[in-house]
């Protein structure tokens, strides 16, 4: 039994409807791909998965919010100005290229490389034209956001959201209150993401339009435990850390008290992830946590462990956790000018050195006049954070007057305090759905070349089909009693699939190609006999057969779902 | 008990994170929204709903699709051309608004008017900027699709799909192999439309990025029949038929037999979608289905109705069922340059007069010399319906050949045929999530003045929340108990709620306020005496309460769940 997976497994999904290329009516869209029938529940069944895990155990809430998004929101998380790959277009056939693609046979990390430094590469290396052999014209920045117009004429600019995170980030103030001002504060949104790839080929590795299941967990920076660490500090996870090449097994905890991740609850989630790939099928043996180098991680990540699993295309990244630090919140609060903290009440108040505005009154009275009260009344209500720009904004009778320097100052000053004002960190899991998906369907696939039969091995929660249902023929009420098995099985949580034609044997091979883990079948001694009312059940993984009786083929297809093993029936 | 409303409503919605208007920390986007945590559960119940009748009990299958299409789709589906509105800007403030809606008080039908014939009517009633009060500018066209460019440099047109269904069409051929080439074909799909509205301003009714719920059903032209249909056939339902303006209630067989709904396959779409939106909480006596006027209907459309709601905006559209013929098919196939028909075999073998085309073998032979007699052959296996403009395309050796009508003649012949092909008509039952889902709320809304108390009464599987837990104190064990319960209860399907801060009373009103339609509570009796080990349980409707084992409310709740009532227990 090998395991064949790349070319056959891509056909096999276009096939029996798990992926199909978009638009192939209109002569395609590179990395672009639909969901069939068998894709759409599969895809549907892991995120599910997911959600058991984040909004079932942990218990998160679960926000939706809208792809398209004004500029702003992007301009404060950095993506106008970051978000971008470098293109050369050929200057005959005006194809356009990866820059860094091109010469990645001459350097180690391509990606690093400018402009000019790559337009240097082109002549030295004599790089030409992928497409036609031409030559290349300058390398120039793309932005890799979709960029759209909301609205008519004077219309606002908006973009296509490279990632769900920014729309959890920007309700930050509607969380918070939601979560009745508590940390942590754990958040979870599925959807789709963009990427305006300028020229992918990798399947379903690279799409410009994909799906991803993010969470955002915003704790107390001073708290970075996690109250189920304690049940999990002794499994081992397997890590390569920064500071070599190697692989190493440990303990979640010994990760952490050597300092390798950074922090618990940073290396929970790091080991969930581990859980949570493992459960849908991904096999632990071509899975590993690679921690980003110094260079790689962003320059606002405190420390950040991609979960890579071993594919035809190499070792690829399906999951990055990171711990994010105050980035977030701390951008969006500048560019909106709006507090996004936390109060974080103390046990009982204590006496602190704090900052403090404090009025200038004798600058502000001979300018006020008789409103000078009111103004500095105002003033001492502001946070020290309020002030932008050595400037401090207030309203007063519904004016906004935007006061300097000279009339007020930042003191600091003894008191006793209840609490303090802390922006929130986060712990971010993101997980890139679609390549988790073609990930579990490689690591599921094994082909026996001798007999030509292809199993998906997929874990039965995962699996898209639960149950086929067959007579062995369509006649002499055979297919009636399997179609009445069907009916009281089928549901979108438990899809069963009805066949009567072909061989009995090529009904089992189609199931097995696309991973239904049961197949039930009504035969003639369904109908009389000593076995009548009883079918027979078999198991995809073993081709093992049992006989149950008809009537309790609902039950015992949920009790196997829910774990129980089928030798055990 | 009266039933108040709107505002409130919507006050309601923002505050216990149901709905939030988007990017509210950048100054909002008129007609977007983010779904908050129980504005997200409600919605994925809602879809659940749908799912279970359209892929449990129809059997349908489901597909997911990109949001982003390249121009051909669009061109193709006649939204390029016609999928626009009618915009004026003002001379002044340069605010675009709705040319149509600025004259509905002086016009039964504002739609219908012409650029030029709103030029006049701003002239003759004097209509001025509704922002400033200046002259408005010419009325011009605007498209409504959100427009991108997929890919960088000469790249390609692409717009954000304004429904999910031609996703479904571009992928007819797919489907039809993945349901073995055989009709009904049902097809669903759920997730993001777009409409780059000019000035959105009914909150949920009108959004720029929306939620859709799509079928697509494939059938065979001459049979408009559906297998379920003699089970509906004497149920009653609301109609408004074009004929006048009356609302008439009749059975669905009566409705097909005066021809007032055009076949028994759209009225039993008709009739289903009256189930699912009663099923969600939609009231009866405020939900009716008004068949299109003629000069309403799409040109293609052969017969089509709204499902309408009465909310406090009026009577606002939220589904539409439509029987659209061949026109989508037909069109792609046109524009794609492909065949997409339906292979409709005979039960035997008919002698009938077909169209063939046949090679002209004397024009051929000097044009074509040696290779005339192969492309004669291949010439004779294509279809009329592959000449196109009088032309026929035809590939000899990877070399594309266009002959013209000298080479070939399209001729009436009688044969043996085992079919015939088919253009499949398509009925599309349309459904708007986010309009669903808010008038789902408005029907629930039951708001009592004397005491100021809100009751969501929310049908339980469609209600976010599914079980209040409480300890009465979180002390003496009391905590420890209703914490065990919540996590025993609590998964993404029966979503429960622990709560343990407040007066009891105060925590009811909260669940309630949100339809959570039962509350358990863990009291004193619950650790001692007589009823230790027996919790409360509250019905949210009456407000009723019973003792109930401690360890059967899981099963409990599954039974309430799947219908059993509050009384029977």
């Amino acid at each position: 039994m090998s395991n064949d997976s790349g070319g056959d497994l891509f056909s096999l999904c276009r096939r029996r409807g798990f992926v199909w290329p978009s638009f192939e009516l209109y002569g395609g869209v590179a990395g672009m791909y639909d969901y069939g029938p068998l894709g759409s529940n599969m895809r549907n069944n892991i995120v599910e998965v997911w959600r058991d895990i984040y909004r079932g155990r942990e218990g998160f809430i679960e926000i939706d919010s809208e792809t398209v998004n004004p500029r702003e929101v992007f301009k404060a998380s950095g993506h106008v100005d970051e978000f971008a790959d470098l293109v050369t277009y050929c200057k005959g056939c005006e194809a356009a290229s990866r820059a860094d693609h091109l010469v990645k046979e001459f350097f180690d990390n391509p990606d690093v490389l400018t402009p000019k430094e790559l337009d240097e590469a082109f002549v030295k290396f004599k790089v030409k034209c992928p497409e036609c052999g031409g030559d290349l014209g300058p390398v120039e920045e793309f932005n890799l956001m979709f960029k759209t117009a909301i609205g008519p004429g004077s219309s606002r600019v908006g973009y296509l959201r490279p990632e769900t995170a920014q729309g959890i980030f920007v309700n930050y103030l509607n969380l918070y209150r939601y979560n009745r001002e508590k940390l942590p504060l754990g958040v979870i949104q599925t959807g789709r993401g963009y990427r305006n790839e300028i020229a992918p080929r990798q399947g379903m590795i690279r799409m410009r339009e994909f799906n991803m299941m993010e969470v955002e967990l915003f704790v107390d920076p001073a708290d970075k435990g996690w109250i189920r660490f304690p049940e999990i500090e002794n499994d081992p996870i397997t890590l390569v850390p920064n500071t070599g090449t190697e692989t190493v097994t440990m303990t979640v905890g010994e990760a952490v008290e050597k300092g390798i991740i950074a922090n618990k609850v940073l290396a929970y989630f790091v080991y969930t992830t581990q859980q949570f790939l493992t459960r849908l099928g991904i096999d632990p043996k071509r899975l590993r946590f690679r921690q980003h180098l110094r260079d790689e991680m962003a320059h606002y990540a405190m420390d950040c462990w991609d979960a890579e699993v071993l594919l035809s295309y190499g070792w690829i990244e399906i999951t990055g956790i990171a711990d994010r630090g105050c980035w977030d919140l701390s951008r969006h609060a500048e560019f909106s000018g709006t507090d996004l903290t936390h109060f974080k009440k103390f046990d009982e108040p204590k006496e602190m050195e704090i900052d403090k505005v404090k009025a200038k009154h004798k600058a502000l009275g001979p300018k006020f006049k008789e409103k000078a009260k009111a103004i500095a009344e105002i003033m001492e209500t502001k946070l020290p954070s309020d002030v932008r720009d050595g400037k401090l904004a207030l309203d007063l009778e519904d004016n906004e007057i935007v006061l300097d320097g000279e009339f007020f100052e930042v003191v600091k000053v003894r008191e006793k305090v209840s609490g303090e004002r802390v922006v929130p960190h986060v712990i971010e899991p993101s997980h890139g759905l679609d390549r988790i998906f073609y990930s579990v369907l490689e690591h599921s696939f094994a082909y026996d070349k001798e007999n030509d039969y292809t199993v998906l091995r997929l874990a039965p929660e995962v699996a898209p089909i639960k149950a086929g249902i067959f007579p062995l023929m369509e006649k002499d009420g055979m297919d009636a009693l399997a179609m009445d098995i069907y009916k009281k099985v089928h549901s979108p949580s438990t899809e069963a699939y009805y066949d009567g034609s072909g061989t009995i044997g090529r009904r089992y091979a189609r199931m097995d190609e696309v991973g239904t883990p049961w197949c039930i079948t009504v035969d003639y001694e369904s109908l009389d006999g000593p076995l009548k009312g009883t079918v027979t059940i078999r198991d995809r993984d073993t081709a093992a057969q049992k006989r149950i009786p008809a009537d309790s083929v609902p039950d015992i297809l949920r009790l196997l779902l829910s774990g129980r093993q089928f030798d055990s029936l």
